[in-house]
């Protein structure tokens, strides 16, 4: 619980190597998390290759932690391997539909999920890169991913080699709910944002991008619509070419 | 790391309530993880009383967790909260798509597995409805959900009144690939599948669903290709009213 709680994103890494037992002791662990009717239909690959990091960092628009990082693990959605399997058991699986990519993108994120608990819990560091689903398109030929297989989640990992401010996160009250939605009125999301807005990180970043609220640093520069629509089309794309929305 | 590793999914739970506390703790533990662009695009809605519970059951299929678990979460995609936040400070956001819609599904999915770990770690016991995702537009209307929020994980929590026997997984090797996905042969299958394929249970099983193979029990009682393309329909169609297909 207190790793939990304590956790922080780590984005730097020492120049030391995760053995591989110790990997696969926290892959195991992953693997044993929940997922849907025991059909596992995920997979995740491994990248420790040099070369291979490099050829993945621009698609995650080189952020430092891809190449950097001793470890990059991409979680999929995985039906091939299930479909395989019920090819050669005489059974017709009907998983070429979009509930069916939503069905293994939960599992595979689930396990990412285990997977990151795990290595923190062995004082490793992790950092989701989010730019996956963006990218899933062009990641998708690097790692040579087959039909039915769609990448969800990569997260890099490595020993730690930054020890970070924590973050501030929303009060409880902002993000749950008892029994029904209670919709926000102007005066929960002035009193719920208060502490995010006046932090000095907060105040600097307004500053750096020349906005005049946090919230246009987000709108205007992190995360613009048109980046929004246009990743919005290649993934749903990315699912048509990968066989999921023959619904 | 022995609790990630031992763990079981638990159904029956003993007659005995989760203190305000503790679950606060928890959920706090859950916010902590890892989010896209510290957005907290998610949102928990707490299910105690008994009514809600009763109105709920029928769209998670009557399975008995869903009325005998002191405690429900649905976990939600939400990106109203942040849009009205937006709204409130002169910035116009651009969430109202599928990249937006996935991202915000992944946040919530990390919460819920996040809490899941905490909870586990404080001796409850948890198990994921499946059926969240296929009964999203009912699930919506009882939890009163707005525009801009999705159901997309369901957990019910409590004291566990069983002690189940841990259930198999596919060996390591048939998950995880080095640097590149390899594909599976016919005897990969058989080897990674052969575990499983002779387990008394899924004998058990194949004989009381009245088919020849372990994957005609999913492909033909379980989880059917009629099933998955009805619910595919129902959830794109979620997608679009609740305001994420507008790219």
């Amino acid at each position: 619980m207190d790793s939990l709680v304590n956790r922080r994103t780590i984005r730097k890494y020492a120049q030391k190597e995760i053995s591989e037992d110790l990997l696969d002791e926290i892959l195991t662990a992953g693997c044993r998390s929940s997922n849907t009717g025991n059909m596992q239909v995920y997979s995740i690959i491994v990248t420790r290759d040099q070369e291979m990091k490099n050829a993945l960092a621009p698609l995650h628009f080189n952020q430092r932690m891809a190449t950097e990082a001793p470890v990059m693990l991409t979680f999929c959605a995985d039906f091939n391997r299930f479909n395989k399997w019920c090819s050669y058991r005489d059974a017709e699986p009907g998983h070429d539909n979009f509930l069916s990519f939503v069905t293994a993108a939960i599992d595979a994120v689930i396990a990412a999920q285990t997977v990151c608990v795990a290595a923190e819990s062995k004082g490793l560091g992790i950092c989701y890169l989010g730019t996956v689903t963006y990218m899933a398109h062009k990641i998708i030929d690097i790692l040579k991913l087959p039909g039915g297989v769609v990448p969800v989640a990569t997260i890099t990992m490595g020993w730690p080699d930054e020890n970070p401010v924590q973050p501030d996160r929303l009060p409880l009250e902002a993000i749950v709910h008892r029994e029904v939605y209670h919709d926000y009125t102007r005066s929960d999301i002035d009193r719920f944002y208060r502490e995010k807005e006046k932090r000095s990180d907060s105040l600097k970043f307004i500053e750096e991008n020349k906005r005049t609220t946090l919230a246009q640093v987000f709108t205007d520069v992190r995360y613009k619509k048109t980046d929004n629509v246009y990743f919005s089309g290649t993934l749903l794309q990315v699912l048509k070419d990968q066989g999921f929305m023959n619904q």
